[in-house]
């Protein structure tokens, strides 16, 4: 059987590609099992399927998206199928694969573009990447926080265009994260995440909304369970962390903004 | 005997200005103690003047620096002189001022701009803000961090100028702090600050280099102590934070450059 597991960081570098087996036997070059590799991967994971010297595998050498007619063409008696989330592994794709396809990893966390009945009807199994963006989306969320609260996009441009002049006693000063009010819309691994990176700044309460209180998730960082009015008038950072869903959908409306501080600041890093 | 504290956070907003009072006596307005500000200070700050009754003070209204000229006409007769960190306090600003001055106070942590010498042979008091700036600089240095690690500034240019194409896997990931090694050139308070604000982000290895070890800070932040080269050999992220003197003048220069690995990242937010 061949398993396939891949993991990597969305914004951050590639952290482990574990290996590409075929257990059982070996066979000629020209008999190895096929693998169609959807995008340009990290080389670090691409060498452990060249390595394995158990595969043979073609792959999309670009950045950009494989377009459709070209993989229905690629994937035909392929036993593998490495994509990312831009593919979508749906019926069409997976009868012209054919009955050898035996396993698709994804290097995505969501798997939205899997139509997992149509994998289970066919004993396909499926690899994924749970948990390996939790740090790095929350860092970049605080990254983007910061840059935003502190103004930095602003100041580069200054620099750039000079209009960097005297040292000034409040320009481009922003605001500071020490006793400011924390909201997370959402509260997840991610959530935790990011709360814990931001309290070391001093911030005075953090607080949350889900469609339940959380508090296993909350009693980690000490947030405390609001309504989504209270995270909107309380938040001086508001942090959205749900994923984009029917019922999450247009939740984040001029009716929310116009709660919210006139010195708010408002970071979007959901799926 | 007049007696002024400021404090105020250089990149964030002013956390106090403590009151300015004259204790003793209480005379008409065109008789109170007369106290020159040089530059447009926040308006919590002056709100404190203004509200004490006790003096009447002039303000330079402007974010850029009085004139020196300006200056020295202004400050004749003053009891106090509220000044930032452009304002040079010589014998020749003092001489100006004549013997009424008995307080010159800086909205700076740094008085290099104050001839203490001057001042001491006139019994004229200084104040000072030492530390508001720790946590504020800290919380800088590390927006400058993660904004460069994770390619903010190019990823903003890539938004506005329609880079911003479809999702890849690399494109800008930049790197994360997770098992890396940083920095610290000069440990003092902020350094700790910072070390204290990073150690959430999973951090391996915290190192620093001073002129001599400094144990009670290292230990708060479990840092090791190494020599110039090692610390520019083993950082993948090293932050700047001595002060500029004439020991550490030139410090990194070619030869510490070209010492550090290809993808480190070098944050100076020293004085």
């Amino acid at each position: 059987m061949l398993v396939m597991w891949c993991s990597r960081t969305a914004f951050g570098r590639l952290q482990r590609i574990a290996p590409c087996t075929v257990t059982g036997f070996h066979r000629a070059m020209s008999t190895l099992p096929k693998v169609y590799v959807t995008r340009k991967v990290p080389p670090d994971g691409l060498d452990i399927l060249r390595k394995s010297g158990q595969v043979q595998f073609e792959m999309w050498d670009s950045d950009d998206p494989v377009p459709r007619v070209e993989l229905l063409k690629k994937v035909k008696g392929c036993e593998g199928i490495l994509c990312v989330l831009t593919e979508k592994i749906d019926a069409q794709l997976l009868n012209a694969a054919g009955p050898n396809l035996k396993v698709v990893s994804t290097m995505s966390v969501g798997f939205d573009h899997l139509s997992l009945d149509e994998l289970k009807k066919r004993g396909i199994r499926v690899g994924y990447t749970p948990d390996v963006l939790t740090d790095c989306v929350a860092e970049l969320t605080v990254a983007l926080l910061l840059a935003t609260s502190r103004r930095l996009i602003e100041a580069t441009h200054e620099a750039k265009t000079g209009g960097w002049g005297t040292w000034r006693t409040l320009w481009l000063c922003g605001h500071e994260l020490a006793n400011s009010t924390v909201g997370i819309l959402g509260l997840g691994r991610i959530g935790v995440a990011i709360a814990e990176r931001l309290k070391p700044f001093k911030v005075k309460k953090f607080i949350y909304t889900d469609v339940a209180p959380r508090p296993d998730l909350a009693n980690m960082i000490e947030a405390e369970y609001v309504s989504l009015d209270e995270l909107a008038k309380q938040s001086d950072f508001l942090a959205i962390c749900c994923a984009l869903t029917p019922e999450t959908h247009g939740i984040c409306n001029w009716n929310l903004f116009s709660k919210m501080k006139k010195n708010a600041i408002f970071i979007n890093t959901s799926r």
